[in-house]
């Protein structure tokens, strides 16, 4: 029997970070390598109760079938929660999805037909770049400059190129470069996507981490012309493990999302949905994000203190505000592979640029950098041998 | 602002079984519209307890990302479980998904290119359906007979057609016929697969929930030449609403579903993954099933007994040895769709025959019914009410 892979699902290859994290299983690797929140944030007990109650009070509801849409008190709560942000928008949908990820799947299930084009910050996140890879998407890379998105760049292509349908950004703490577009920017790629008919895909889940600097609205906040889907995740403020994220944008997308949904896992798993929407209900969230984000800064700093102190100054590197990554750039010509294997033999891991990048083949100079899981120590020790593997490598 | 939808998603429109359910959720309606499992059948306290045990003793496991193939004692114990029904294939891979239906999503992104073709029992599930169509693929219907598919249909389509890729059955207890193939047809069905090279598609959601007759081997058991992809889900022996099902079969292919998993929900929830994998392990689940399949071989005696009593004589329909639903067929020339309007007014749900067809648009003299969610005193009134209601309308 000869198996045939569709065209589509032929052109995607599984993440690379996945083979990197086989390689970090190993307890005494120092990971700088996930892109994980710390399990210290989770609010365990929190859940245990919420659970209790709600498997004693509604079991049937928490364990039977769910409508595909979303737990309709957890589609009010998330809509509060976007009133409160400035992210709802009148006349726009909330579709609860299995985590932040496949809200932006079933988007682009709903748009692109192969040969679209999508324009993909560069870096960026992988598993949204494989996402529309496997729609026949053309991947087109645009630099993150230090205050966002080249938006000079953006404009060329768009006068150019008449099948871009999409622009996909992480405007906040982006992964993998940590980089924020600023108000101004946001405005003004609004703008160019109203002058060009072309949606933007707004991927949110850092957001909520700051832990310096003022807030900056998001682009949805902004969007006076159904322009943006807005992507949420309850992942790095609650639990990844729960999947459980939320999609607010235009209907006549949510909708055809929603049919998507029906045929993928027919509806969000309620239990986990209920936890969400509980938590939210019952406990202080904002005190518990703020906690996370104060964590997440003081090993950001740390790290960023014990880098200043060591790496080479032929290293550069981003100062993010808030999320969970750093991006290094080495000298030109300097191939960010080669740095990470000669690491993972110190027992330092981290990802090499190639992984962020719309050719994966493509030599990078790049490396991301994640400070959210390991301790203090290992942190402190990590850099210190990932800043002695730079200089045997002449950076 | 103007929003093009893919040309694969215009194809599919949202199921019109939830449409019945916004009729169906008025508290005074009888409805055998439904596909769910009781809620009298979930472990409440079983689950309860699992919980509070797994999340004291490896909250971060629980609630941390996970990765997409699914949680591996979890698969172990899948494995002993297909291996005892003799499903296991050597050289097989199974993975964890987010619901049976999941699985088929992902398996047909896998293998699907536009034009594709599959074959489909007709009637047949409207949800995997609309995957294939969301992919693009051409549905020929194969009417389902006493015994299973129509094999010499099925042999004159191969015969002329080229482009088939997947034949889709739920050869046990099917949805919606309640039919189940004989092992002869099982056999017979895979060496003509196996000639035209086309694979086979066994979704298996309801096969544990045999309340008469003897078991059949699945098709996955009787394939020794790795054409079946199997379909299988705790949906119907534990909790749909955790949304835990696995795949088992060829490791080309799953290994794409992977690819493809990775893509949508990243993996399916932990926690869920969790529970089922503990219950697997620590409960006798046999007897669970046992006692679920007993309940509903008395509800579906109570349905067929009342409707033997009462429905005109021209009404055929199956007596299925396992499962949830029961097939209706009414003489040749009436329209089920006017037969559900007027026993909706009279406030008895179901299902109409078209919802199950290729073309939805072509009227049915069929209609399916529930037994598993009503009590005995409702089987008993809203059969009476339907048998008056097909009287009326000189069935």
């Amino acid at each position: 029997m000869e198996y045939q892979i569709s065209e589509n699902m032929k052109r995607v290859k599984g993440s690379a970070i996945r083979e990197v994290f086989k390689i970090i299983s190993k307890p005494d690797i120092i990971s700088f390598a996930g892109g994980i929140p710390s399990p210290d944030t989770f609010p365990v007990e929190e859940i245990k109760l919420i659970i209790q109650k709600s498997l004693t009070e509604m079991p049937a509801l928490c364990l039977q079938y769910g409508i595909t849409e979303g737990y309709a008190p957890l589609i009010e709560k998330v809509n509060e929660r976007l009133k409160k942000q400035g992210t709802l928008k009148d006349g726009n949908t909330t579709i609860i999805t299995a985590g932040g990820q496949q809200g932006i799947d079933l988007a682009a299930k709903s748009i692109l037909n192969p040969g679209d084009t999508v324009i993909v910050e560069e870096p960026s996140f992988i598993g949204a770049l494989n996402s529309f890879r496997a729609y026949g998407a053309n991947l087109v890379g645009v630099p993150v400059l230090d205050d966002g998105l080249d938006l000079d760049r953006i404009e060329a292509i768009l006068k150019e190129d008449k099948t871009v349908k999409i622009i996909y950004t992480i405007p906040t703490f982006q992964n993998p470069s940590g980089i924020t577009m600023t108000a101004e920017k946001r405005k003004k790629l609004l703008a160019i996507c109203k002058q060009y008919n072309v949606i933007i895909f707004e991927d949110n889940p850092y957001s909520e981490l700051r832990f310096t600097g003022e807030p900056v609205p998001t682009i949805k906040a902004l969007d006076e012309d159904n322009i943006v889907m807005y992507f949420g995740s309850f992942s790095k403020i609650l639990s990844p493990g729960l999947r459980v994220g939320f999609t607010h944008g235009m209907p006549e997308i949510v909708g055809k999302m929603i049919v998507a949904k029906q045929v993928s896992d027919v509806h969000t798993a309620v239990l986990n949905q209920v936890i969400a929407c509980e938590w939210m209900t019952n406990y202080d969230i904002d005190a518990h994000i703020e906690k996370a984000s104060a964590l997440y800064g003081r090993k950001c700093a740390l790290m960023l203190s014990e880098m200043d102190k060591h790496f080479p100054k032929s290293v550069k590197y981003t100062r993010p505000e808030g999320g969970i990554f750093i991006w290094c750039t080495l000298p030109e010509g300097f191939d960010a592979t080669g740095v990470v294997k000669a690491a993972i033999e110190k027992k330092v891991a981290f990802v090499p640029g190639p992984t962020f990048m719309t050719d994966i083949e493509k030599k990078s100079n790049c490396f991301r950098l994640n400070f959210s899981t390991m301790s203090d120590e290992k942190i402190i020790e990590g850099i210190k041998i990932l800043a002695e593997v730079l200089e045997a490598q002449g950076a």
